[in-house]
């Protein structure tokens, strides 16, 4: 993971944000080659998901909407995370990531009780056991023996009792100073124009913009159901503890969908399909189907007004987790904006000649997830002649910069005015680069390294001998093959876009 | 303008954001149509301000930053507008938006102040008449003759003093009610993480995050000055008076670029360049030039860091205003971050071999407004088959659908069989749409309507007849031209991208 966040800043991915003055914890800035990835993630949405498909529209709704929204959709009274302070270091934590259990020491006896913040496995153990060591030498504990950490046997703080509580140690302090959990509302407020009185929030996520607009999209439309409407934008969640770099942020991007379809048991297809059609979307994108895996929510891990979420996980460095949710809402969303607005939101549907609250089932995903899955997935590392090579196994689609134009001597104005006019060919549609500086082997291999597919070649034979060819050469492979210069661009239409 | 924003919400380009709540009062939502047109402009930004230059590159940075980027640019202190509230009504005006003076009558005598809330001459006139003709009939007041409104002497609210607000009556209550000016500042805030003690703000504009990251993009590309960095992204203004539609609202977007050049007299020379370079790009989009014009600032009308600014204007319903700024910035901003985070910002110039702070050209447009500007350019009517047709004449670049594909009649399946292959392989590239419904003229008319370039029938002729031949009708001209079926995809290619 390390090596990902240095190549990310490196290489213009990814910076901290407000690096200059000293960070901004849970922001990013997306760089040059990070906004185009992060771009094109986002126009492959909207080509797959919206054009490509003739009952999807998009909208582009506000991100401060008002209050009232959030009232609805139970946010301002339910979107929380409980939070535990230590009342001496006066850290907070998030109560669910807090675990305690005891400590045994050989003769089972319990020895102490431990608390670590973390949920991976293996260092819950190490820390675990550090915690142990640090108290047994404070407090001057006797121990029979090894002592023994069972973290299967584990719980998070959240199930605390206020008992509990008082034998449970602080991470920071190693004595009993966490208070008991406490809901903290997730959603940034602020204030629209010059009152302090009434609060409005950023929003937590792109849906309710979708299910407030549904009767304008009806209305101004001739969609019908089943047919969905699919966002794009930016959301904001006041983390408690963000981390793990893009993964959890308290800015991100999503893009969701909510599709609409008839009420009845017509929903568990129509959730298979979305299920479907997202992997493959994945895939398409670059995202390494070794890597990806389903994980389906039942019982105690479904949302209340759910009736099946599956998500699509990814194996990220820090662990396996949540990529994408394809959720089954059932028609808990419009049900509660109708009844929080007092006006119908009932779909007269004429062929079925019913009137019914469509349901819906939700694909949703995170952009910056999908930017970091596609990052870990294209890391890669070889050997070219003799030498390890790291390049980045980006699909043409997604790759910020789509190819490469070297004229292969920089002081050659006859190679390099044929390399500038291919290259004003190709800009027009693409974003490309112009690379005259270094051995051409260099220039390969910068290339390589921030992950453009081809490159192209300008050379002696390209202007001196009949055909007019250049080198086209395939990053993964390093082989190289010859085209016309006039075939390029029609090559690499195919290559990248399809057509 | 009523019938552009009655438009704009029937045909699904822009609603009233949280409108089934009764309205969030200068926020919008952006329908299936105006989501189209407002990516197709911004994703024309992108492709001729970043991907056909050489030398421009993209930065995508978080809308909240550390508060200290805010105090460094000196938002915090100044980014604020003069307010005024009225006690009695409790109604909050922005001072430089009222207008008062006196009403005379026809002896010369001064028969009363009043002041209204306008800026448009002719508005201002007719309302202040009626505002004194309402005081004389409350206040009994004697009048000789006519009364006489000068609005040329009218001065705005900013400049009264402490004695002159005693004799102003307040739009509202028809009495001098109003408080003095004071400053409001323009930015949300809001706080970040569980602390309710530190504020943070959402940016009023994408411009800083480029800023603060300039360092950042000469480490990780190989960038040289002259070189910009552009980012299109939402801003926040907490506008007291949010109003003309998307024209002012408090949740926009923008386009900036931040364009690095060496100090001294050149600016001048890139300041034109960047002049010329913008207004092509709005015409490329649509902006009709007999609407579009220049502004440019000098002396009060210049923000103090600012050597020179020019407005690209239009003339919208309700008035002339900016479209674009491009200014010359000086190194105002990179010396404030530098002065505000103790850190160099000195870029070390190889070929000149000098260490210098650049300065900057900065060509910055509202999305949201090229939006509406595109909107009112391409909205008319004229007559066809003797009967008036609205329809909007969107260049093919920025139309939310570029083409509607027809089979003549919806009962023969081999001609909507036909239709679906060829709606199928343009969806890949483009929105397209695909009806069914209606008799053909009536289709045209819908798609005239929404403004889609092209209309392509299907007819017997390319099921029957040697060729395929379909028809393709041209929006503007209703002319219709046949040509083969394989040849659309090509054709259209040419006419909307360009390749």
């Amino acid at each position: 993971m390390e090596d990902i966040v240095s190549l990310c800043k490196r290489r213009g991915f990814v910076y901290q944000n407000s690096e200059l003055y000293n960070g901004n914890s849970g922001f990013y800035d997306f760089g040059p080659l990070g906004s185009e990835l992060k771009s094109n993630i986002k126009s492959q949405f909207r080509t797959q998901f919206i054009h490509s498909r003739s009952d999807i529209v998009s909208l582009d709704t506000a991100i401060i909407s008002s209050p009232k929204v959030w009232e609805s959709s139970g946010h301002v009274g339910g979107f929380s995370d409980p939070m535990s302070d230590c009342r001496e270091s006066k850290k907070r934590f998030r109560s669910d990531q807090l675990f305690w259990g005891n400590v045994e020491d050989e003769t089972g006896k319990v020895v102490c009780v431990v608390c670590v913040h973390e949920d991976d496995t293996e260092v819950m153990e190490k820390e675990a056991k550090k915690m142990a060591k640090r108290i047994i030498k404070n407090e001057k504990l006797e121990v029979s023996g090894k002592t023994k950490v069972d973290i299967s046997t584990f719980k998070d703080l959240t199930v605390a009792t206020e008992e509990d509580i008082k034998t449970i140690p602080s991470p920071e302090s190693l004595k009993p100073t966490l208070t008991m959990p406490k809901d903290f509302n997730l959603m940034f407020s602020t204030h629209i124009g010059a009152s302090s009185t009434s609060s409005a929030y950023l929003r937590p996520e792109t849906a309710q913009g979708i299910f407030i607009n549904f009767k304008n999209v009806l209305s101004s439309t001739r969609m019908k159901v089943p047919f969905g409407i699919a966002q794009v934008g930016k959301a904001f969640r006041n983390e408690i503890t963000p981390r793990n770099f893009v993964f959890r942020s308290r800015e991100f991007e999503q893009c969701e969908v909510e599709y609409f379809i008839p009420p009845g048991d017509c929903w568990k297809e129509y959730h298979q399909e979305w299920l479907d059609f997202s992997k493959n979307f994945l895939l398409s994108l670059g995202v390494r189907s070794d890597l990806m895996d389903w994980d389906v929510h039942s019982g105690d891990g479904l949302a209340h007004y759910a009736r099946a979420c599956t998500d699509v996980t990814f194996k990220f460095p820090f662990g396996v987790s949540e990529l994408m949710g394809i959720a089954a809402r059932g028609d808990y969303d419009l049900k509660a904006h109708e009844s929080g607005s007092g006006k119908s939101l009932e779909y007269h549907d004429v062929e079925r000649n019913e009137k019914y609250i469509p349901n819906v089932i939700e694909p949703s995903l995170g952009v910056d997830r999908v930017f970091l899955a596609i990052m870990c997935s294209a890391y890669a590392e070889d050997e070219v002649g003799g030498e390890k090579r790291n390049f980045l196994k980006f699909d043409p689609k997604v790759a910020p910069v789509k190819a490469s134009i070297l004229p292969l001597l920089k002081n050659k104005p006859e190679l390099v005015e044929v390399a500038e006019d291919l290259y004003k060919q190709l800009k027009v549609r693409w974003n490309v680069d112009f690379d005259v500086s270094g051995a051409i082997g260099r220039r390969y291999r910068r290339a390589d390294e921030i992950g453009t597919p081809f490159c192209i070649t300008i050379d002696f034979d390209t202007i001196e001998k009949e055909g007019k060819t250049v080198t086209v050469r395939f990053r993964d492979s390093c082989e190289q093959v010859r085209m016309p210069i006039d075939e390029v661009m029609g090559f690499l239409g195919k290559e990248i876009d399809g057509y």
